[in-house]
């Protein structure tokens, strides 16, 4: 919360604040006709599938504005919806972005929180087109909706994995929940200590990681590229384990990952080993990497090896076989879905 | 929420709780190709524009759990949304839905909302496919996104009145803000002393108006079919005055409303002299009534005064001669906007 120059919401209302954030918002997609301003914004798609996903971010469960600044949460909220989009192999295109705040929120707050929700969707060519601003006698809701398009034949859904398929993932794995993990260990020593300066050195790749992921649209591209469409695809927010065990399920399939294929970071391993934790077990369940996991057919094989960033990290199997991690001593391991889950009894 | 039949949301989990809830949910809109169960849901709209509208509830500031049933709730959640689709002259296709809930709420509460939700989308011929359930700190956090879908030429925007146009409103006004008042009176007596048994009799009109309202999808058939577009349209959710600057502000032109014609039901009439409020003043100010407010030109005055529930309250103007309205005895009186501001100083 920004402590100089604080211009308290009622001064504008809630139309004078909406016109405030959006004035300066300019529609850049032709699939835009008409956004904020209405009962309803007015797209038009032209021979395309229309993608549509939500996020719901409450304030004390995705988020701890101790430590996350608004900025950097606009731009999140703004890209786990991207990620969605491109997770279904589409484009994003429009978002809505309702937000219910108290009063300790000024206008600055606000206009912060925006500038982080523009950038993003100034990066990846999207529109804000609507929303809901409001009030919470509580904490911090943000609820995002991201509309997005796909060529008809181009949508990749989670329940297309065949046997023998390759199981692929982009970037590395883990670094999110590790910086998440820095992130309480700093404010647990901050508030025990006034005078405590958190040390971050050495560790900004597993911060950014946590605090302003980025949906993979370029991994999209170069697959479109290199003529891939994979067979199953989704982005992993929850943990890897998880979402293999979803792909897994939906296809009817089993699958075999290998421990030692699993892309990590070097930060990411030394803040693990800091912490006393499994690296392997972080990057399994860990979640909130925003990274993209996919299947391809086995033919493809090299043409997704020579794509930077893309990583195979194992194959899958006929059903019976079941979901396994093979450690690097050969052992295998059923594997769980121990990632985030918001509802599961702490 | 129920006291009895309590089942702890923590023994199905996120994914348990989602496919519980959506397991029996049939498809009906071939614009609807996939709903829960991926990333995003897939759609397809032929050759027509695609509306989308969203709503954030908050506990404690849109409803008040006391004396708001949960089924209720999910229906009035789904209504506003399909109420501003109608607005536009489209028809509601589609509907997301994030619930964040903390853990008094179990099982047997959510089947409650989602009966609400799943009765609204029958009778409006709209699909629920795809949301986010999350938990919640503090309160009760909903928020809808709804898609709706308009031949080409017959989107209707709040911007398009003209000098001389009729303003019309569908069924009568007040009646939510009412029911409103009386369920918060009785809320006070019933804190007061645990004996009182609340006296609705009389009132079922009133009350219903504020816990289920209608989205007047029938008055957007019956226009339709009379072959009237309106010059501009919005939903009454904020109050008369508020709307109809809206509509003039927008149009760039002023307005006339006689206060004789403005619709108001005899128990809402009833409920405001019991409180000793002035009826006009809650018919003009009073939010969530959720009828429609439009113009239509000055020719088509006989077709639209023929269709039942339709009421000619004023007509358009240059906009030098401002907004008003005429009062019973003559005078004018400027239109303010007094309605529900969520974000305004109390």
């Amino acid at each position: 919360m920004q402590e100089t120059n604080r211009t308290e919401i009622a001064t504008l209302g809630e139309f004078g604040l909406i016109k405030h954030l959006t004035k300066d918002i300019e529609l850049k997609n032709p699939e835009t006709q008409y956004g904020v301003g209405d009962d309803a914004a007015v797209l038009e798609f032209k021979d395309k599938k229309v993608l549509v996903t939500t996020d719901l971010l409450m304030e004390g469960v995705h988020f701890d504005l101790v430590y996350t600044p608004l900025k950097h949460l606009g731009y999140k909220s703004a890209i786990v919806n991207f990620s969605d989009i491109y997770a279904m192999n589409g484009t994003p295109k429009q978002i809505t972005v309702s937000i219910a705040l108290s009063k300790r929120f000024c206008i600055e707050d606000l206009e912060q929180f925006y500038d982080g929700l523009k950038l993003a969707c100034e990066l990846h060519h999207v529109d804000i087109v609507g929303g809901d601003t409001t009030s919470s006698v509580t904490g911090l809701a943000i609820s995002i909706t991201c509309i997005g398009e796909a060529d008809k034949d181009k949508v990749v859904y989670r329940n297309g994995a065949q046997d023998t398929d390759l199981i692929c993932v982009s970037g590395d794995l883990g670094g999110a929940y590790m910086g998440l993990q820095l992130l309480e260990r700093e404010k647990a020593v901050f508030q025990g200590e006034k005078e405590a300066n958190p040390d971050f050195s050495g560790k900004e790749y597993i911060l950014e990681r946590q605090l302003k992921p980025e949906a993979r649209k370029d991994i999209i591209e170069k697959l479109a590229k290199a003529g891939i469409k994979p067979t199953a695809m989704m982005d992993i927010s929850d943990g890897l384990s998880s979402e293999l065990l979803h792909i897994c399920s939906q296809s009817n399939t089993g699958c075999r990952v290998y421990e030692e294929r699993i892309p990590i970071d070097y930060q990411t391993a030394v803040m693990a080993e800091e912490l006393n934790m499994n690296v392997t077990t972080c990057a399994l369940n860990g979640g909130e990497d925003y990274e993209l996991l996919f299947t391809v057919p086995l033919t493809k094989h090299e043409q997704v090896s020579a794509i930077e960033g893309i990583k195979v990290i194992g194959h899958i199997t006929k059903p019976e076989l079941g979901c396994a991690l093979i450690t690097r001593d050969g052992q295998e391991f059923e594997l769980k879905a121990q990632g985030w889950n918001p509802l599961k009894e702490k």
